[in-house]
């Protein structure tokens, strides 16, 4: 699936969407950030709605699971509900947000962001697409919203599109539940992490007449920086990245003078990414030193800082019985083997955006191989299964526990 | 200094050495790479002249020594034997070699090569320039040799422009004299080395959803594999230079699924460099294994390979000699202190082609910082000085030794 935010596909499968909700009883709003709701009326009016929430838009080589699967299985409740003529305590809907990958736009989960306050308007529609082949042509995201018809005139915030509990499914992108052979998470939070640009300048010279103990030599302080930043990772049980390398003056037989790297760092809690941050500074810095680079020191930019995301207790203990239910429904291969676990999301989504705003929390569902953000994509129709009917039963049990604590009294 | 070859710089330094040459009595000749042969008549006129060669053409942003010293001593060793009415046994000359930097067309030491028939003429002619900004209008080298007049009818060849002996000045390019506190480096010989293209591949993943056991992490990978090249080199005295790395996607947080690195492997012995190239392909492979690389392997691909060259020990002689004597008239601030070494270039240079065909030797004059290929590169003027007497004295006594052994019977 190759469906970029606010496309001419992206348009036709919100144009589809908005028909599917509406003929399941939907009233459906788009917000100034393209974000559409679509509420199923439940018996009580007096309370927001509970929401189920993901992402239309792809990665330009994309799957068809990612951020997809937790709008179509949202859609596949409300079909459910509206088949059995199900009534709801209060209101229950889904929201499609707006260029959650940032791969048109290049701001990750921009339009949640918006809602929940933590990205301005301004900076969301103006923010210019990536991936044009022509500069002069490139358009902002205001300009997008408005060409496909989904600039809202709602404003795009939880005071004016108030959300009581939000729920996602979306694939693992991971391959823990498969390696371990289970069939859904229970997502308690999302890791903190920490990206940097690191930039390290040493001297050019020549690689035939120059001995090595006289080179100031930047690219091989960079690989010894990697792998020292990889040992800290194992060391504490975190991740650690480095994903672009670029080295200068780029020749076969001259000394790289000035290497720029960066890192991803992550780990569960935000005490430890900032531990792992000072101990990569204090490795890399060491490393400067003994390849006399220029200042003895690495220079280390952060271009991103993402708090530790803790879910809501009510909210995963709706998933977590809800899993549980569906699992023991299921018939495990091994006897007393648990084919739920709790986890931690790796990946940013926009419920990390929404949980600043009203309770959440994620489903995960297996992702073959680990793999994501590729046509290679792939969740099995059973885990599909599996994982919306434990959706449809967090989204039920949390209905019915605000009933009775009293919510639309 | 910025005078790339066969530029209108390249033309005017020319049309200038053709006149300095002509005004001390040479006879000129350009042959069909356009290199300039200038010979001043000896007493004897039954052999091939001595020849002092080097080049006059420099890297984008070069410097003012690397080539051009070698050019201007060899004409200031002619001046001083015009100008002393000086009559060597036999021929004595100059000679400015064609595009040695191979920055402008893409191939090193081209012309001296061509004569020494290692590089066929018709490859050589049809090398099409880089750095062009518009492709369609980029020049071939004999395009540009008729453009600019130096399309000589003399083939260039070792058969149809003899050459006695060759001896080249140059800066090291290095920093072992200046560290030694040495003047004269007597060149024995140039380096074996072997240029490698390396390629891993791994898997991408997801930076943040990806625990570091279940990578493919090619560019981590490589970062090890640079770390071993250099201990490999370090073992056994060589040296081991990656000065090109590639990842890609070259996303921040997206494990690299393939990484292209170079390597740049030098080391006085061609079987050394042998045993550097398996000991990498061993250590790669092992790397390649334990992050479970696509192949469980590393591929090499050899881009360039030069034997170890070994100067001529008559040339050697003669130049050592002449430093010995040059040395013995400066004061060494060290008592019993030698200011002058034998050493091994670790460079490409002319004489390594030339070689091939007459009996060659090369003199290093200290470099400051070892800096080359950059408008910081100096060699003080003393330095300069210093290594041209050495020169004249070496081809003296190298007149003088083949007069001795009856070559112009």
């Amino acid at each position: 699936m190759a469906r970029l935010a606010l496309s001419d596909d992206d348009k036709r499968v919100r144009e589809w969407l908005i028909q599917q909700t509406k003929a399941v009883g939907c009233k459906v709003t788009v917000d100034q950030m393209g974000n559409i709701f679509a509420v199923r009326p439940g018996k009580h009016r007096t309370a927001a709605p509970i929401m189920m929430g993901s992402h239309l838009d792809t990665q330009p080589t994309g799957g068809r699971y990612d951020g997809i699967l937790g709008v179509i299985a949202a859609l596949e409740v409300l079909r459910t509900l509206h088949e059995n003529d199900y009534h709801t305590e209060g209101d229950v809907g889904l929201v499609n947000w707006t260029n959650e990958e940032g791969s048109r736009f290049p701001i990750m989960t921009v339009a949640s962001g918006v809602w929940a306050g933590a990205i301005p308007l301004d900076r969301a529609w103006n923010c210019t697409e990536v991936h044009s082949s022509d500069e002069s042509k490139e358009k902002t995201m205001k300009e997008e919203l408005e060409r496909i018809g989904f600039l809202g005139d709602v404003p795009a915030t939880h005071e004016a599109q108030p959300i009581a509990a939000h729920f996602e499914l979306h694939i693992e992108q991971g391959p823990i539940l498969e390696d371990e052979g289970r069939k859904v998470g229970v997502v308690v939070g999302a890791q903190a992490y920490q990206w940097f640009e690191v930039e390290i300048r040493g001297k050019s010279s020549h690689a035939g007449t120059t001995p090595l103990n006289a080179r100031k030599d930047a690219l091989l302080a960079a690989a010894k920086m990697i792998v020292a930043s990889n040992q800290i990772a194992k060391d504490v049980g975190g991740v650690i990245t480095t994903g672009i390398i670029q080295a200068e003056p780029s020749s076969i037989n001259t000394v790289a003078n000035t290497v720029r790297f960066t890192l991803d760092i992550r780990h569960p809690s935000d005490g430890v990414v900032s531990d792992m941050v000072e101990r990569c500074r204090e490795a890399f810095n060491l490393i400067a030193k003994q390849h006399r680079l220029l200042g003895g020191k690495a220079h280390l930019k952060r271009i991103a800082e993402n708090a530790a995301v803790d879910f809501h207790g009510d909210c995963i203990s709706a998933v977590e019985q809800s899993a549980a239910e569906i699992c023991d429904q299921l018939r495990p291969h091994q006897t007393g083997a648990k084919l739920w676990r709790p986890m931690t999301s790796g990946a940013g989504h926009d419920s990390c955006q929404v949980s600043r705003k009203c309770p959440t929390a994620m489903i995960f569902a297996p992702t073959r191989d680990g793999m994501s953000h590729t046509p290679d994509e792939y969740c099995s129709p059973e885990d599909c299964a599996i994982t919306t009917q434990v959706l449809l039963g967090a989204v039920l049990r949390y209905d019915a526990m605000r009933a009775s604590r009293g919510d639309f009294a």
